[in-house]
């Protein structure tokens, strides 16, 4: 496990159609630099690991449980083990930092491809 | 536990001189989104936490252990549990973002100061 790395040098994950990632695995923790193609799904969906994330430029609509809500740059979310959440990505795409415990050692495997420079730090 | 925030609505607290954050607890996960002072200095210190994170703007030299790299914008650390780590901040100051498992029970209660504008997003 490196101490530092650079967005520009993680390879480049498939996580859904549309949504890749950019991945630094700890040992308790995820971080992910998550881009979002314009008006990209995340269909329902839920898992065991916590998840904490943060937009870093564009909007998306979250729906975590029952609650939904537009989010911009700066906006936060907390999503507790097992709840259902999905994402609805704005006409400009999106750009997030996601964070999970345990970490998400199914992304360990996940699909890479080809590298592109990252949509953020623009 | 609110599911969504934003970083303008989150109390400032005060971490180390010239260092203040706004935080999001979970049960797992404790995010911080952190401005650091031009020229501040987190002096070396150590937690059980493991610790992530990714600079947003600014710069700064990370020490991690032996390890010490002049970070910016999209580069990222990863601090196992107990390593001991310090930051010396560049002349234009720097803003974070800092992630922790366990959560940062200790910052529950830290010293809150007067709100103002956050740093990040610009």
């Amino acid at each position: 496990m490196d101490v530092f790395d650079n967005v520009s040098s993680l390879d480049l994950q498939r996580i859904w159609d549309g949504v890749h990632g950019r991945v630094v695995h700890g040992e308790r923790i995820t971080l992910g630099v998550i881009e979002l193609d314009a008006d990209s799904i995340v269909p329902e969906h839920s898992h065991d690991h916590e998840q904490l994330g943060i937009c870093l430029s564009g909007s998306l609509v979250f729906r975590v449980g029952d609650d939904s809500k537009e989010l911009a740059a700066g906006d936060t979310w907390s999503i507790p083990s097992n709840v259902p959440h999905e994402v609805h990505v704005g006409p400009a795409g999106a750009v997030v930092i996601d964070v999970f415990a345990p970490t998400r050692d199914d992304w360990r495997e996940a699909e890479r491809i080809a590298s592109r420079p990252p949509r953020w730090p623009t």
